[in-house]
């Protein structure tokens, strides 16, 4: 039986397994062979009471594995159900990055009953650990990773890392430090296997290409890895001293949460970093409809200027392609800013190149304008058999369009000049705005030509 | 003087560099000193005359570093003024899955006079795996990497690492395969290490907790590496021969490239391969405009029904509405794709808890109706002090709420079971429909109300 056949018959018979029952024990044999990642994915999903009654069952060696790789919302559910000796196991485990997440999560409650639970020395690294924002190198950085200096030897720098091998991690890049643990280079993990047993590690060593110092921002860190095609980065403090690193893995999670606020914020969904089902209900009811009823109040007026315009819009049938018309300028601004965020999200858009890119853009703006112009009238005439009423949905159109590429473009620029992430500005907040303008200009544009 | 500062100054003189000018000269000593990553950057956005002057000048080997860095766009560019010589190196250099990428992007006789320049093994290689989509495992996988097999001893191992390394890659994993080329499980380098230098690989090699087969989807590999923490992964035949490896450098490239693509896809573009600058103006024109114009002409169907309902609705301020109400589907239905859509990338949502899902959604659904047509109904009475009309408006909304909710989470899903990416729902495909069925929705309502 392959695995994904024995995970679905876990949690279809997960009550089984639970109560013991001769055919949940014989499930239990199946469960032990199913690899940890999987088996956290099965325990994510289990309703409380069953996650309380078949987690604590499982043997000590196996729960410290799935632990490892549950979500931060399970792994505090879990530490609820775990004895003593094995929360302390499974704390002291965890790499210094995972620990500050988790504890980031904690209630001021678990937070000290937790701590109680960390080594003397993990305990304080945490503390100095939390200082940090989230978001910056400080906060993401992994702390117990071996390091070597720069007049050991080969043949010492492998002892040593036998001997530190089981407490702490080894990536491909070791780097290296003066005696004083100042930062002065890196090694390949290779270079141990290739290199003479008594040549000395600063013989040989690379110069490091990108160091981050504690307090710079997460994205931009992820973003000049890319640049300069590094799978980790050292984290040093003011005074140049070797802290901890950036390792590929965390680049990896730092990517993918950064993409995923990207989405949505141009979703209008405000940020979060929990999982779906990790957010209580009522707080994803909040931070949905608070921004959908902004954003309903902001729209509606809308309302109030076509009111103003009334004797204008009655004309003809002229009322019937506001729709058009705004939807059409919200397409093109969220098209046009998406290609910004994009282009400056991969580094395609610096500011090197930002004159060609507006230059090219306002070429863009008014090309889109005369096509999809074309395209209005067409549609207009072909409904109304009116000239002057299409020539004119046609002529707004056209406008809207070009301020639509005006403000798609120079408005993600523009936050991004005030440190504001410019993917606020694809999405909903300037389709909104986008609607308002479009009514005030098709408005504008038909009192000019039927005087009304 | 620091790199950004000597950069610009690079950008600002860049006909001086050109010309040798006095000027000029001075700026090539600092030139030399920028890293090959800032360099290839400061080339791409050079103009092509510059950029056919200035490149060659620079010293082979940094030329190469450079080369390495670039763009497939700037590679192309730049293998048109170097010397036979320099292309050779320069091909024969790159990693086979940079490679491949940089040949998908050559015309066909680019690809013959190219392809003439890999030395005769790389070529055979190549054209092997030009055979595989390059959006599987086959496509992305990086074939120059050493492998050890299970009956070597570590000494014999560190010195097949000395002879191959100028030539092949080394990861932090390194895979192991018995005398016939079948993958049998991995090492990690740092074990060449620590073992003893008699003990042979067999006897302290770990299982492979994952291995892709050369046509499994790209982003599926990515997710799972993710889900199981690892690294690299490494790719096999149908017999299970070892081909390569994807590693945590493509994972990166795949998990950036994947998150474009949603972004573009949820904002009316065409998913584009490459940069902003690499795309000639009169292409993304086209992908712009049809896109445009397609929604622009499904959007205008919204003007054919408020026609033919156009009595009811001439009624009070009841048109003066539809842009809110249409609005606020079009947010809520991207909104809740949006959930999915990242729920889905992130594995948070997974068959096993979908119904677990749709329960929640349908909860949130009528939620979410409640309070929008709270609010609906406030905006509408302050501004129309008629009590029917604003029930109307209120109810409507609140029924488009319900249907946004209802497909804002289905369609995604139906998407997903059909193998068509979820991310095509969020955004403007979507939230037109929902135009027009908001649009249905609030004219059936009022006819129903008001009978006209």
């Amino acid at each position: 039986m392959d695995e994904l056949s024995i995970l679905q018959e876990l949690r279809h018979n997960a009550q089984e397994l639970a109560d013991n029952s001769p055919l949940g024990q014989l499930l239990w044999k199946n469960a032990l062979k199913v690899h940890p990642a999987d088996l956290s994915s099965f325990f994510e999903d289990l309703d409380d009471h069953l996650f309380d009654a078949i987690f604590p069952k499982f043997p000590r060696e196996l729960k410290l594995e799935i632990f490892e790789h549950f979500s931060d919302a399970a792994k505090v559910r879990a530490l609820a159900v775990m004895s003593e000796q094995d929360k302390i196991e499974a704390l002291n485990r965890l790499p210094s990055d995972e620990l500050t997440d988790l504890f980031d999560s904690f209630s001021d409650e678990e937070l000290k009953a937790n701590l109680h639970l960390l080594h003397r020395k993990s305990r304080e690294n945490l503390l100095s650990l939390m200082k940090f924002s989230p978001e910056s190198a400080g906060g993401i950085m992994n702390t117990d990773v071996i390091t070597l200096v720069e007049d050991f030897t080969v043949e010492k720098s492998i002892h040593l890392l036998q001997r530190l091998r089981p407490r702490k991690d080894i990536y491909q890049q070791i780097y290296v430090t003066d005696r004083s643990q100042r930062l002065v280079g890196h090694i390949n993990l290779e270079d141990l296997v290739l290199e003479a047993p008594q040549s000395r590690i600063g013989s040989f060593m690379h110069a490091n290409e990108l160091v981050a110092s504690t307090d710079q921002d997460r994205e931009q860190i992820a973003q000049e890895m890319r640049h300069y095609g590094l799978m980790s980065v050292p984290v040093v403090s003011e005074q140049n001293h070797f802290l901890g690193i950036i390792s590929s893995e965390t680049l990896v999670d730092v990517l993918v949460e950064e993409a995923s606020e990207d989405v949505q914020k141009m979703s209008a969904l405000a940020p979060m970093k929990q999982g779906y089902f990790d957010i209580p209900f009522y707080r994803l009811f909040y931070e949905r409809s608070y921004i959908l009823i902004g954003l309903l109040l902001a729209q509606s007026f809308t309302t109030t200027i076509m009111r103003s315009y009334e004797a204008t819009l009655r004309l003809g049938s002229l009322l019937f392609f506001t729709n058009m018309l705004i939807s059409t300028g919200g397409n093109t601004s969220n098209q046009t800013s998406a290609l910004v965020i994009q282009g400056l999200a991969t580094g395609d858009l610096r500011s090197a190149n930002v004159r060609r890119f507006i230059k090219r853009e306002i070429l863009m703006g008014l090309a889109l304008s005369c096509v999809l112009g074309v395209a209005a009238f067409a549609r207009a005439y072909f409904f109304t058999r009116a000239f002057t009423e299409s020539i004119t949905i046609s002529l707004a159109l056209s406008a809207i369009v070009v301020i639509a590429v005006t403000l798609g473009s120079s408005i993600p620029l523009l936050l991004r000049r005030f440190n504001i992430d410019p993917a606020f500005s694809a999405g909903p907040f300037l389709a909104t705005l986008m609607d308002i303008l479009g009514v005030l200009i098709y408005c504008a544009i038909c009192r000019l030509i039927f005087g009304a």
